[in-house]
């Protein structure tokens, strides 16, 4: 339930460097990774000697248009982006990727993640002169690498690189050459696949199985790829490793056939879903989960407690805009269309419903209700992560303190409000313990426990804050 | 996958008398229609003295904009369509409900099915001066209806009716009564329900899940409903009731929760998957179900065999229109853009793949191929269905002969094409043994035996198939 | 002035039979057109076997995209039509040129002016059965023409146009032939041109000129012509012949190069200025024309006079849709931004300002302002037309008589509402002998008189006025 | 005949400090100023403390929205622009004002002109880390600005002014002031207004006319002026004056209402046409003006000579993007459906045509084809202006050197070319005496003479010039 939730991605990214069908391969890899940002998309694509790009606003399939498409066709390296807009408005000047063009040669940048002292660095950069035209946070990027006077320019970027805090997984293009770059906590994921000889790029790997081409391996923390047509280099732009996963990437953003470690988020989820069974006793009749990205959380529920799934609540594949009158019965109206319950599935059971997060509640108050009136005769609400508490500084747009539920109310408050018979959450031990149990060599849980791997520099002035929201 | 298949339901209607939300309810009841059309959608409302309409191309977001749906607003009574193109080429003078003014007063028309002996009245018509606007074999009703010389209005419907030979659910606004009307074999459904005492119809219960509304009863083959500010009068068009209720309703066209003499849909195919186990004897290690329209019968066969079921196959819930090249690998792009594998649940698996019906078989085949490439050792599929071997001409757009494949191939042929390590097909008695447990009374097969119910009367000549393909 | 005055034609036909590059001349031909309508366009072209369409709402350029186009472009036979609503809301069901199919043979149909027993007719038709689709008056010509038991295309023509009163300019097309027919009084004109050895139709000259055609003749009042590939047949559909050629295509609307009997509008519009000058015995320094339309009249003015004519008021280019706030000054500030005067010609002058009509009065009183401000020291506007008083019934979409200034109030009390130091208008008798002198054989000149050539039979009840007003 | 002649103006901008209605009346003003410039629009607004921004693509009734106006509606400060791309490709990037963000407040920017060393200025700057995000010229001033250390806001801006070469009409708008500068060249117009107490300034005064402003004075070569709510501060940003004003506003671009000192270009081209006859010892029976801007020079040559003027071409008023085939006769087309010679006053006269220049010679041979077509005897062309012979570097977009027929043809060849009689141009000696007795300190002639009063700095390399017309 995206659009109601209120958690939304910022981005995905996508890269490819020496391959015929590069611009096409990066449409088709942008589309599978869609569900991280459906606000502006766009591609920048090189012939070696110059770069030239598009983009738009809106999801893929209207942001790049037909005429566009076949312009960037020839070209054999390209990245792209698809954008959620969390820091900087929702204009065409904040889509990305971002092409920079100098006498000294041009450059492409592609970011997903968000960076916690961009405000500083840029009000210095300003104080020397400087002019930013977007109101992302990731053109202080290019400044700093145009800035810097260290000597070729991996020495360059490793520069810039240094001066940032934050999350960032970065695509950044010249003419000649494919950098990638994941900041030293990991926070957001970034893959290397191979297609026909290529390398390429991928926020997830799902966008590899679009393409056909191979999943390599999982970029780590802190590491800096370089590819050009002479090959591919791996160094690292910092010698540190803390490495601090995205908690919700496992739990809810990442499609559930991406990989991470070559296990599947399905998998982990179906995990997460078990985990909760040892901490919910509860009998029951049925177990059901919300479509689509609690699924496999229930089926690990099932699995373990040995309750029948069933597909209890359906999805309506067809949202989009629909325009219905504001008032008294509007927000559980929007909700009504886009959930409906299974009557003769429910109607008389005792039912455990997973869900793999609550936000605002009103969902889960509407599911609740929704499932009463089919005739449930209890319903107890399993979560699969712990409570959602804190706002995300690395790249999450999560509502403010103020719309998320579990930052003043307690689960029984929660459980009250939405009218179930019971609420249970997993606890962060358990949800951690999973996730070691795939590989996981550290995860960043600060939305459950406002424990901030990484320290928040920029303090966020009303003028700035104004600025973040208002351009041209 | 209803892009690829080349399975398309034409119409979905709805109508409701006397409230004072009418055109709202009748917007948010065809957003929960979409699913049988995308082509086109429209709302007629009466104030209870004119008709006002109001339509447009393609999905209900896009066809009706915020200011027409304000300025249908406060209308008591309407009646609306989402239309999927089959008889009549795609142009918005066929999309419905079709509006017709006269000194007589107004009519509004909305029509689910196919007439087959359209063209011969059109004809006869068109010899005594009549002329036709639109390609839309809906549109001889109209005609019958104002030349009938019959004493009364409800006398004039029964009179224009009974000349009709096909496929049909009418809905029919004057501007003082909404009447509707079921074909006498019942092939497309209609049911009827209640909301705040105001009585509605829909193709679908879902629609009144949607609004609210609380659903009474199927309409049943041949009856003639009218409704007025008076109150809801019940009666029958014609005294014969032979009952062939669409197949492919069950099996594939309907939501899965909707409903059918108070059953779901969902139930119904869990029933179909069920019995299909009792014809499939084959050793599995999981079952899988394509999504999202055949998991329910991949469930009851899970349920039958004891064969753990998993989301092996994930759909991108982002389709839309994208832009990729013609040539050798496109048409298996595009369906590896929307259906992909979830590796590490099929690696190393002998699988069952439960699908609720094939067509051409492009979907299978990479199917087969994806979950091969994923590591699964066999791949058993499974049809929840009879082969579909002929054209429908009650309303659904199956491609032609050329392009069914079971019309031409044995299952076995069919299981080598698709590189499968076995293919089995519901058996079309046990089909019809599941619908009779559900309590319906007769179901149409024709798609599968050739057995027509109804006498298909036209013969198209070439001109008329111009006629029905171009237009302004 | 023509988005402020409130008088609008409603139509402008073309035709041409049996040319190579027929739709793409048609297209350039409705180009010189648009000043008849710019509400909606279209097309339809024949193939010899089957017509074909194409059409849209507002002007050309926007109404018929660059694809439909190139889909007509073989055609060798085709109509066309630009569009100005009067009768029939402005929905693109009612744009044309029509087109009926029917297995009888297929009918295109275009038509410049009104029929004023179209309602009559309608009744009679919808009594008969008859559906009618649009709420356009032209539709009642094609039922006529189905209904007809006449033998023979030609003479079933001819009895539906015995059926018919009003204004009207036919082009009726068949897949074999295109027929083109003038009411009895002429009030509508009509053109023969030919081309490259095929014979055109258009409602002006200039549409010639724009294809480079030759211009043969006008089309005489009951004159029914027909090409088909045998050559071209002229005939008459009735034998009475009373010409009554609307005066105001004359002073208005026709473009200054239009021809009439080889005559220019431009030459006709300057001999009423100097006509005028008879009837305006005012000393001045400079006489102005409002320009565009009202030049030619100011030259006539100037040369009878030996007054000097001066470009003292200009007109921006540039129009189209404005956002300005409705409000005290804003009616004023839409003229401001469309006629701006020139100050250092005026400054200090006695000006005489030639318009060639005055409906509401807001142009002319903004004007008079303008140059008082500009410095004029006296300003005597003469108006090269006799006071509109009256309706239109036969085309044109004056305003209703409580728009229409002189409806109410004599030339004096306009001159002191506008504050003018005198105003004089052109007398119906000097502009008749204006048009004798020119080869007219007898114009309308019920806008000015009240004395309707053809009686209105249409008794508009309130039930039509809607239907008029509404539709789908 | 704009689009078709090849001269395009870059640039019409306009500016108003402290007005309630500021960004209405903006609107209004760069609608009279649309002939300066056709391919983007847009508006920076202020409250006072941060500056506000809309702009897109197209007429300015395209370029901004009715809701985006409505955002900016309550704004006392706007600043305005039309632009026609020159420099900088035509994406919406490169459409003005440009807004600054930054913590040190924010910057708008809107300029008319060409700067001759922009690329020169942007290579060091970019050798010193700048980032350009725009291909345009103009924003070389803004990173000038920000760099400069000046004391004082007009400190910097003097000291940035300086740096810059070419012909520039700067509005410049900061929170709280708006600052106007033009080049000490005075190459492009600049007026200062005043309306109900506020001061504002338009590039040309039918902007003034429009809002009903009052006209103050013609803006100084080197003048800088500055509006803050304390009131207005005339300065210079440099002593020297060296008056160069662009002879082919007066002749060409300036709409004919506007005034220069005080003198419309309508007098002034009235002038023109007088000097023109001085040169022209031609006997004929009419003379003609191109339409729309050469009416005033054929009115003055009438004038001196006492030959008749009539209009004997006409100009469509609908022009637009017409979809005719390219090929043989395309661009005669083109300019057919363009103007057209009105017959019975051509016909068997000799006639003088008087256009206000020439740069590629097709029109011309249009025109004279069509005259003689329509009878014409003898034509003789008369242009009120010199041969253009060089491109322009200050801002008008004059084809290149193989395009402009007078820069290898001479008169009597392009004569011969064009089919013409005779063909006389206004020598350049009589036009600066013509611009003299209006007052006019110095003009720039070099498109006619190839002497440039700026000398050209920028050497466009090859990069560069790709810079310019590609980007995001």
């Amino acid at each position: 339930m995206y659009e109601i939730r209120g958690l939304n991605e910022e981005c995905g990214v996508f890269g490819i460097w020496g391959h015929p069908e590069a611009s096409e391969l990066t449409y088709i890899a942008l589309h599978s990774l869609q569900h991280r940002g459906q606000e502006g998309a766009g591609m920048v694509v090189s012939n070696g000697s110059y770069l030239f790009g598009a983009r738009g606003m809106g999801l893929l399939t209207d942001a790049l248009t037909k005429d566009q498409l076949r312009s960037l066709k020839t070209f054999p390296y390209a990245i792209g982006h698809v954008r959620y807009a969390t820091t900087g408005g929702s204009e065409l000047s904040n889509v990305q990727p971002f092409l920079f063009k100098s006498h000294h040669g041009d450059l492409g940048l592609a970011h997903n993640g968000n960076l916690v002292n961009a405000m500083n660095i840029r009000r210095a950069l300003e104080d020397e002169g400087a002019i930013f035209q977007t109101s992302s946070d990731s053109e202080v990027f290019a400044h700093l690498l145009r800035r810097s006077k260290a000597g070729g320019k991996k020495a360059r970027i490793k520069s810039a690189l240094r001066q940032l805090k934050g999350a960032f997984a970065f695509v950044i293009m010249h003419e000649d050459s494919l950098t990638v770059a994941v900041d030293d906590h990991g926070v957001r994921p970034l893959m290397l696949g191979k297609i026909d000889g290529a390398y390429c790029v991928a926020s997830e790997t799902c966008a590899f199985a679009a393409i056909n081409a191979e999943y390599i391996r999982d970029i780590e923390p802190g590491e800096l790829i370089t590819m050009t047509d002479d090959g591919i280099d791996f160094d690292r732009y910092t010698e540190t490793d803390k490495p601090n996963m995205c908690s919700m990437e496992y739990i809810y953003f990442a499609r559930a056939d991406s990989e991470f470690r070559g296990t599947s988020t399905y998998t982990i989820r179906k995990a997460l879903g078990k985990a909760l069974y040892k901490e919910m006793d509860v009998e029951a009749d049925i177990v059901i989960g919300v479509p689509d990205s609690s699924l496999a959380a229930a089926k690990g529920f099932s699995d373990a407690s040995g309750i029948p799934q069933e597909q209890g609540l359906l999805k309506n594949r067809y949202v989009g805009r629909t325009f219905i009158s504001p008032g008294q019965e509007a927000r559980e109206r929007a909700v009504r269309m886009k959930l409906s319950p299974v009557k003769d599935i429910v109607d008389g059971k005792r039912v455990i419903v997973i869900d793999d997060s609550i936000v605002r509640g009103t969902t889960s108050k509407f599911i609740v209700k929704a499932l009463r009136k089919a005739g449930a005769k209890e319903i107890h609400m399993g979560v699969s992560s712990p409570p959602i508490k804190n706002p995300c500084y690395y790249g999450i747009d999560v509502s403010t303190h103020a719309e998320i539920i579990a930052s003043k109310k307690s689960p029984e408050e929660i459980c009250d409000r939405i009218g179930a018979d019971s609420l249970t959450y997993l606890s962060v031990e358990r949800m951690h313990e999973v996730y070691r149990t795939y590989g996981s060599r550290g995860e960043c849980d600060a939305c459950f426990t406002g424990k901030y791997p990484i320290e928040i520099i920029d303090q966020v002035l009303p003028q700035e804050k104004d600025l973040k929201t208002k351009g041209v």
